[in-house]
């Protein structure tokens, strides 16, 4: 693969012209490129650059609407409600995070729900942020269909990404980012694109027998982490994320890649805390608990890997696939 | 095994006697009782009877106050902190499930965290008397050392079960309750009882190798649901209900099970949100999932044979083992 270095912003304003050229906003582009850029930054490249070439087409064909601003209602003294309208997800998460930090410290925590959005990306780059202002979060979104309940046949939950943060005092976050897949559907992709089998315990077929072949997983369903367990929690945040703001259910979801069709309309939903909310201690006791997993050889504490690969990428910028580089160039042209 | 048939206030009355008559008081024993019949109901036998022949030698040996009356403070708008006090965790939870609803309702969702806590049982219980109240809710706790971080050797985490239940208009409610261990650890114990041999994927020994060995298990640690996944959300769980209730991390807490020894002082935090707060039509969305999960041929609303067995048992009453029900009457005699 070839690649170009880019500077970060040049990175940035490559996938905030693209995204402008196909009917969407500044505002609204340039929050959308941020993300993909930190997902970057982070490692997870598949909620990076490579977005571009599927959501502009969406911008184009109006599934996505590049210039909607989202509205946010103060619906409960500890209650957000976003309406994303239909755009894309980036620009109602940044309007949540932007309101949920003096909310918290006023009422002990606070709960923002967004509906009527889209593909929220690396999930984790979010949590780590409310992180940073000094807010333990939890953040969980939900996706198109792609997990069955446990023992019953089609799809009807997301692989529905977890995501958690807290401060730790004196060093970066602990974040943890994880889907309730056990592999990524990337990875299936990846390996049908290559032509290679796919180990048994992935995915399922449309018929819901194991499968090794990744064409057949893909018509089919991803296995849940930690089986009947991660079926659960997946349809826990099919409750939080969607049902609560109001959003669609992944099985009512359109496919965040697709241009045609309509809009997905899946469901986002932010909780934080102050950690001093319940005892004052409660930032000293995250300490106590980061200083224990670094103690312990072998072990590493949830985030310290990405922070490491976002330190280098800042200082070094990104080695982007050129290829990439000019699809997304040629984009809206 | 002998069983003995024991209406639901019988064995109620079994258990408060017992534990009154090792230095409990008659609120705290009630209220300890009342939680493990409610396991019993839910099959749930783990968390049930069998509990009274550990829990009254701790009571004797003042490891738990078995007369620690809670204190409750609502610190935030938001927020309630309970200090069980080192009695049993029961009466703590049912003081902050009292208090959560009309919370919940004034902000829209409400967090108590209980510290200086003890073995909270069956939780699903919990979240699923707070569902019955038109909530949906979020509990975890923490439990003694049991999972290493992922690479870690030596456990750091607990099992830290994870409970959610959620209103169904017009149905009983959806409730998931899971631990984070592969297994129960208790399945472990029973093939140690019985010289058998564990598959192999569900424990590390001390060292942290695969073993089938249950006794090698027993003094190693317990392989988490989804791998990697499930001990990260273990180490999420206890931030939650230990780093921010003030409450003893799994490293720090001693069994629940042996009568010697300092107190566990393990953590609670429960988590309640009004199914309106973020959008009028919460409820019904809620609905819609459900009666799809339910048309899923092969699949099942998680809860619904817990609430047959609960049924049948409520009516039935209960098939108790009577060596259990001797032991039981002996104690404190």
């Amino acid at each position: 693969m070839t690649t170009r270095s880019l500077s970060i912003d040049a990175a940035t304003a490559l996938a905030t012209g693209a995204l402008m050229r196909c009917n969407t906003g500044r505002a609204q582009a340039e929050s959308t490129a941020r993300a993909l850029i930190e997902a970057e930054l982070i490692g997870q490249d598949g909620h990076g650059l490579g977005r571009v070439p599927t959501y502009a087409p969406q911008a184009l064909s109006g599934k996505v609407d590049g210039r909607a601003v989202p509205r946010l209602a103060r619906v409960r003294p500890g209650a957000i409600a976003v309406d994303a309208r239909h755009g894309f997800a980036y620009p109602a998460i940044d309007l949540a995070l932007e309101h949920l930090p003096p909310l918290v410290r006023a009422q002990g925590l606070g709960l923002a729900g967004i509906r009527a959005s889209h593909h929220a990306g690396a999930v984790g780059v979010f949590v780590e942020k409310l992180a940073r202002d000094g807010l333990v979060a939890l953040m969980t979104v939900n996706t198109p269909a792609a997990i069955a309940p446990w023992g019953g046949g089609a799809a009807l939950y997301g692989t529905n990404p977890i995501a958690f943060a807290a401060p730790v005092p004196g060093a970066e976050p602990l974040v943890i980012d994880l889907s309730l897949s056990k592999v990524a559907r990337g990875r299936i992709a990846t390996a049908d694109r290559k032509g290679e089998a796919i180990p048994e315990g992935w995915a399922l077929d449309a018929e819901g027998r194991p499968t090794t072949d990744p064409a057949a997983a893909l018509a089919g369903t991803m296995l849940p982490a930690g089986d009947a367990k991660g079926a659960m929690l997946a349809l826990m945040v099919e409750i939080l994320a969607a049902a609560l703001p109001g959003a669609n259910f992944a099985f009512e979801a359109e496919s965040f890649f697709e241009a045609e069709g309509p809009a997905p309309g899946t469901g986002q939903v932010i909780l934080a805390i102050d950690p001093g909310a319940l005892r004052a201690n409660g930032l000293d006791r995250i300490a106590v608990m980061a200083a224990a997993v670094e103690g312990r050889a072998g072990a590493r504490l949830p985030g310290r890997r990405r922070q490491r690969l976002r330190a280098e990428r800042l200082r070094d910028g990104l080695e982007v696939d050129a290829a990439l580089c000019g699809r997304i160039e040629a984009l809206g042209r």
